[in-house]
């Protein structure tokens, strides 16, 4: 077992590594009566079975699944579960325990959130992008029909436990998708520890608990970098964005049919490529930063289609980071490195107003394999 | 003119009387390309023709109205306002100006606190209600079908402003309305004031705007003594909510046919009986207590209907104070006071669980005029 303490600014929460579950959650349970496990209905019954007798054995626990799908993080979602969680009982000594993917670890957050105004919410990831980013972080989001994450706001876990055993079951695809965020945290925090990295990853995206543990460590150590000065992500933070504004948008215009870190890493590939366009990135660091994008298996068929690209322009004029800096109706705000670990800087503003017309370009260059570097 | 910095904790924001529109609403607008006023369809057309055309002049304005009504006061309503005002335009350099009363002002709250997770909020109250107590606070939120204000959050509006003009035309009623606040203001936490209060109020309740703007002064002073420590009125702060419980619970029973205040005033006359009925609260202060309330009209004809009573009981097993300490099934968490000014106190605690059976006992026996002292 391995504890950490993650500081934001002044916000606290211990994360907790350990193989198998650990009665070291109930020392994190003195104020609590009653726990409301909350998971999704894509989250593996056996994690379910595991988890909800261990947390019956400590505590009252009730069950809720939600059905799962992104169609489901929305609003309407968390107002159902706060009515379903009222209706079984939740008071300010509930505790909300979620165990899932990315997408519950959001919409639990966000019930645990707003209801009462806020009880406490213990994480217990069950993939690998959960358990290196998005609890790593104190946002919480849902989307709109408008675009992803677009309403949400910001709240503490009590606790994160990850179960490496959970993870290493994982589909190599769903490994990879999270190892895409990490390769973005060292190409954009931690270049130093490029090298290193590269020699850890591999393109099979399969990987022991004790490998998978050593990839969160470095997860943490590039947001505790962050955001140690920024718990909101908003000033040195929206470095971690980098790769997000196209790669959200073409999330979205996938429809489902390309991951979360997929469509990142396509963004960064396209990020990467403006800003040598405009002359901020040298020609080795955008090769350095697309080897090792490369390294983990991403190649041509990982593309979006060129009607996907077309899609996303919608949701790119609707990117959540939009009004950071004043920008006319065709820019877009986007985080640029003109170095490896260091953003282009305007002032003190993380973001660089770039063409629309450029941008989709940039895409359409990348998709037909013109010009390119590696 | 007249300005305030209110302290809560780490969270200040300016709080300006005036008469009539004025232009230091700019200085708050440095970062701001666009404004959204949001309101709903009860407020006066006059004072949203004043404001709109006002804010026009200092910005690029856009105009939401959403239904008045408590069913719309919901996640759904605020789900479909942040569809709104995305594709009216509303980036992070938008700031909402919430023209309207208290629910106005909750509503146009959450859209502020969540959309993009927080833009600017600007409150301008356009009921004392709302000037004198909801914008003195930090909480937003919105109901849920199980009970009023089950979810929502905090967030500091960047300014209110109150123009007491608009207030001086309200009904009588709703003046009283917010009075009865005020009132629990001074017997649960100034009651040095209740003498020079009792010879400002009267059982009219019309009042000049300079009496209004004095009324609000007792408000603020009374609000910032708790809340200075207090910014989530967790603590000391609970004591605002002295006559809220059973309040709400009637409130909602009463399905719109009695004002929020009258309902606490209510909830008031009750929790005082039962203070008294348990031991704490002395005769000679539940006479005084009493006749505060009697002072500003409230008689006989204003309390709940037996019916009403009985509908009240499972809102008041819902009450969102449920769990701040523990309690059995059959009792409720109440605020009492022992003396004026003072709660009673268990351990840290300010909630002292009372059964359910006594309550509702004292709710009758006011209805029924038994026992009453005064």
């Amino acid at each position: 077992m391995k504890k950490y303490t993650i500081e934001f600014c002044d916000y606290k929460y211990d994360y907790i590594y350990s193989k198998g579950p650990s009665l070291i959650i109930k020392d994190y349970l003195s104020e609590i009566d009653k726990l409301i496990m909350i998971s999704d209905s894509g989250v593996p019954k056996e994690i379910l079975e595991i988890y909800s007798s261990f947390l019956m054995g400590i505590r009252e626990t009730e069950i809720v699944i939600f059905p799962e799908g992104e169609v489901n993080k929305s609003l309407l979602t968390v107002a159902n579960l706060c009515e379903e969680l009222i209706e079984i009982g939740a008071d300010r000594r509930t505790a909300i325990v979620a165990v899932g993917g990315g997408l519950v670890g959001n919409v639990a957050g966000m019930v645990a959130a707003l209801l009462y105004r806020g009880i406490p919410l213990i994480h217990i990831p069950t993939t690998l992008m959960a358990a290196s980013d998005s609890v790593l972080s104190l946002k919480q989001a849902v989307n709109l029909q408008h675009g992803k994450n677009l309403v949400g706001t910001f709240y503490k876990p009590s606790l994160v436990y990850v179960d490496s055993l959970l993870l290493v079951d994982q589909d190599p695809r769903s490994i990879r998708n999270a190892i895409f965020e990490l390769v973005k945290n060292a190409l954009a925090i931690i270049p130093e520890d490029i090298r290193v990295l590269s020699n850890l990853l591999n393109s099979t995206n399969r990987y022991s608990s004790n490998q998978l543990e050593s990839l969160i460590d470095y997860c943490i150590k590039a947001k505790s970098k962050v955001m140690k000065f920024d718990a909101y992500e908003q000033k040195d933070g929206v470095v971690l964005e980098y790769g997000h504004t196209i790669g959200h948008a073409i999330e979205l215009a996938a429809e489902g049919r390309l991951m979360h870190g997929e469509s990142v890493a396509f963004g960064m590939l396209v990020a990467a490529r403006v800003s040598y366009h405009l002359g901020f990135l040298k020609g080795e660091d955008l090769i350095t930063h697309n080897k090792m994008i490369n390294l983990i298996g991403y190649d041509n068929k990982d593309h979006p289609t060129l009607s996907e690209v077309e899609n996303s322009i919608k949701y790119l004029k609707n990117d959540n980071k939009k009004g950071y800096v004043s920008s006319s109706q065709n820019e877009i705000g986007l985080v640029l490195l003109e170095r490896l670990g260091e953003v282009k800087k305007k002032g003190s503003s993380f973001i660089t107003n770039v063409s629309l017309e450029l941008i989709v370009d940039e895409m359409i260059k990348i998709i037909k394999q013109e010009e390119v570097l590696i």
